[in-house]
C-alpha cells in the first residue's frame, strides 16, 4: 500500500481548495538541463530506452526532486507512447526529434489501428508508475500524462514533427470522416491509457495538446477540443478515496479558455503570452490556473527570475486555484542553480498570496 | 507622373469605405509557389540579388498580378533591409533563412548603430518602388513594407531566425535600457524608411510583427506595441492627395488585438488563429481586418479552398472593412491553380456581403 501524501498543495491548488502558500512544479523538470539526466541518458543509449525502462524512468523521474523542493512529481515518459503502442514504430533520429517508421495516410489506415490494451503494451508505463510511487513513498504527488488526440493525430500522420501540418490539415480539411475517425480512436484510447495509469497510482493527469495552437477557432473546436471533452468525461475521477484532478494544456490556444475551461476539466495550464489576471478574469471560478512564466527568462539570472516569479503571482493574485509552473517546458540550456531560485522563490514570496497561510500542509 | 487608380477597393476596404466587394491579394503573392518566381530567382544567383536590383524586384513583384486577378501589388523586399543598411551584413545561408554576419549583444554596438538615409543606403528600395508604379501604370496599388522593431531585433541580437529567442529575451529582461535603445533606433529607423517608400509611391504600408506571439502580453506592450505606436504616429499619412493606410501585422497576437486597434492604425492583419468574427467583434469600428484563411487550405483542392473562401467571407459578416488574405504567407509547395481558385472565389462570392455591390469601381 502507498502511504498517504504528506504534502498535497499541488492536489489542493488544483481543486482551489486553500493552500498556505503556491506549489510548483516545472514542465520537463526530469530533463538534459540536469547533468544527471545527461549521464543516464548517455548510458541508456536512447531516450526509448529511459522510458522503456521502469527503474531508469523512475529513476530519472526523481532526479530533479533530490536537487529541489518541487511539489509534484511527473511520470518521465513521451507524449507519443500511445501510436507507437497501436504499432507505428516510434523513433528518435539524433538531433531530429520524433519519428514513425510507419504513417497514417488513409481510411484504411485508420481502419486498421487498434485501440490499445495500455496493461499489455503500455505495460512500461504502468510498471514505471507503480515503482515511482512506491519510491516516493507519499512525499508528493505523481503527474500522468499523455498527447491529447489531436496533437498524436499530427504526428501519426506527418510521420514526425511538421510546422505547416499540411498533411493532417488536408485530411481535417478534406477528409473530416477520417480524421474524426482517427480522433475518436485516440480520445478511447487516451482515455484507457490515462485510468490505467490512475489505476497504477498516478494522482493527477495532464494531457498535453503541444499543436492545438496551430489550428483555425473553429477547426480547433471541431478537431481538438471535442476530443479533449470526450476524454475527460471517460477519466476515473477519484481513486482511493482521493480526487484525481485533470488539467489541460493546450499551448498557443488562450483564445480558448473559456471553452476549454467548460470541458470538466479541474485545472488549465497556460502559456506565456497571456497574463494569469487576464487568464483567470476569462475562466472565472470554473478551473484552476498552471503557470506561466515564459522559459525564456530561466536563461537570465536569480535576480531576474526571483523577480519574474514575483510578477507572475502578483499577475494571479489573491486566493486559491494556482499552481507555479513555466509556460512552456524548461530547456536544456537552463543553469539548474536558476531553477533553486524559481522554486526557492515561490515558496518565499507566494504565502503572501493565500488567505490561508498559517495552515500546515497535509492531507486532501 | 503616376496614373490615377483604376482599381482601390483596396484602399477604400482598409479605410473602410463602401466597396462593392472584397478585395484581395496574398502575403508573399510573389514568391516560390510560382515557377516564374523560381527560374528568375536561379537566374538571379542569390534571393539578396532579386531584392537589390530595381528590374529584378519589379518584374518579381509584377509577376502574381499578371496571372491572379489581384487587388494589390506588394513590392518584392525582405524585411530585413534595414538592419542590412545599418551594416549588419545579411546573407542567406542556403537552406538556413537570414543570417547576419555582425550581431548585436552589447550596450556597445547598439550605440554604434546609424540610422540608415533610406535615400542612400536603401535607395535600391525607393528605386524598385518608383519602378513598380511605373509599370503598374494604376492598375492595383502597391503596398510598401517593414518589419516590426521587435521583429527586427530579434535577428539582430539572435543572428538569424530563432525558437526560444534567447539572447533578445535575456536582453529585455536582464538589460532593459539597451533594449529599448535598440528598439527606439528601429523605431526612428522604419519611420524613415515607410515615409521614404511613401515618397516615392507606396499606397499603403504594413508593418510585420512577425515575432511578436513570442512575447508575454505585458512584454509584448512595453517592447512591441509602443514602437509600433511610435511609427505609426511618425508616419506620413497622406501622398499626393491620397490617403496612405497603415496595416500591422502581428502574428499570434491575437489577444492584442484591441491594443493594437488603438495604435491609430487603418487595420490589422489577423492570423487564422482566430474568426473574422470575433477579431471584428474585439476591434468594432475601429479599424478595418485582412485576413485570415490557413494557408494549409492551399495545399488542398479547389473545392475546399472555394467553401473556405466562403466561410471566411461569413465569419467577417456583412459590410466594410475587410481585405482577403491568408493568416499568413503562401508556402512554397501550393499549386498555382488553387491561388486561381482563391482570387475568383473571393471575386464571386464576396458581392453578397457588401450593401454597396452595384457601385463600379472607381477613384477613392
Amino acid at each position: 500500500m502507498n502511504k498517504p501524501l504528506q504534502n498535497d498543495l499541488y492536489i489542493r491548488a488544483l481543486l482551489r481548495q486553500p493552500t498556505e502558500r503556491t506549489p510548483i512544479w516545472v514542465m520537463r523538470q526530469a530533463g538534459r538541463y540536469l547533468p544527471e539526466y545527461r549521464q543516464l541518458r548517455g548510458e541508456a543509449g536512447s531516450f526509448m530506452n529511459l522510458c522503456t525502462n521502469p527503474d531508469l524512468a523512475c529513476e530519472v523521474t526523481l532526479q530533479p526532486l533530490r536537487r529541489f523542493r518541487l511539489d509534484a512529481a511527473i511520470l518521465f515518459s513521451d507524449i507519443l507512447t500511445i501510436p507507437d503502442a497501436m504499432g507505428l514504430g516510434l523513433y528518435f533520429a539524433e538531433g531530429e526529434g520524433p519519428r514513425f517508421e510507419h504513417v497514417i495516410s488513409s481510411a484504411d489506415d485508420v481502419e486498421k489501428l487498434q485501440r490499445p490494451d495500455p496493461e499489455q503494451s503500455l505495460a512500461y508505463v504502468m510498471d514505471a508508475v507503480v515503482r515511482i510511487r512506491k519510491e516516493l513513498n507519499g512525499e508528493v504527488p505523481l503527474i500522468g500524462f499523455s498527447g491529447s488526440p489531436w496533437t498524436l493525430a499530427t504526428y501519426m500522420v506527418e510521420g514526425g514533427s511538421s510546422k505547416a501540418f499540411a498533411k493532417i490539415k488536408n485530411m481535417i480539411y478534406a477528409e473530416p470522416k477520417t480524421a474524426h475517425r482517427l480522433l475518436d480512436k485516440l480520445a478511447d484510447s487516451v482515455t484507457d491509457y490515462l485510468n490505467a495509469q490512475i489505476e497504477s497510482g498516478a494522482q493527477a493527469v495532464q494531457i498535453f495538446d503541444t499543436w492545438g495552437g496551430a489550428l483555425a477557432a473553429d477547426v480547433f473546436r471541431e478537431f481538438s477540443l471535442q476530443y479533449l471533452e470526450k476524454i475527460v468525461a471517460g477519466l476515473n475521477r477519484s481513486h482511493d478515496g482521493q480526487r484525481i484532478p485533470v488539467v489541460l494544456f493546450c499551448k498557443g490556444c488562450n483564445l480558448q479558455l473559456e471553452n476549454l475551461a467548460d470541458t470538466g476539466c479541474d485545472a488549465l495550464g497556460v502559456d506565456w503570452t497571456i497574463s494569469l489576471a487576464d487568464a483567470r478574469a476569462r475562466v472565472g471560478e470554473r478551473v484552476a490556473l498552471q503557470g506561466n512564466l515564459d522559459p525564456a527568462v530561466m536563461l537570465t539570472n536569480p535576480d531576474i527570475v526571483a523577480c519574474q516569479v514575483q510578477n507572475t503571482l502578483a499577475s494571479f493574485g489573491m486566493g486559491e486555484g494556482h499552481v507555479f509552473n513555466l509556460g512552456h517546458g524548461i530547456t536544456p540550456d537552463v543553469d539548474p542553480q536558476n531553477m533553486t531560485v524559481l522554486v526557492e522563490s515561490v515558496r518565499e514570496y507566494s504565502p503572501a498570496w493565500h488567505q490561508d497561510k498559517d495552515r500546515p500542509p497535509g492531507p486532501v
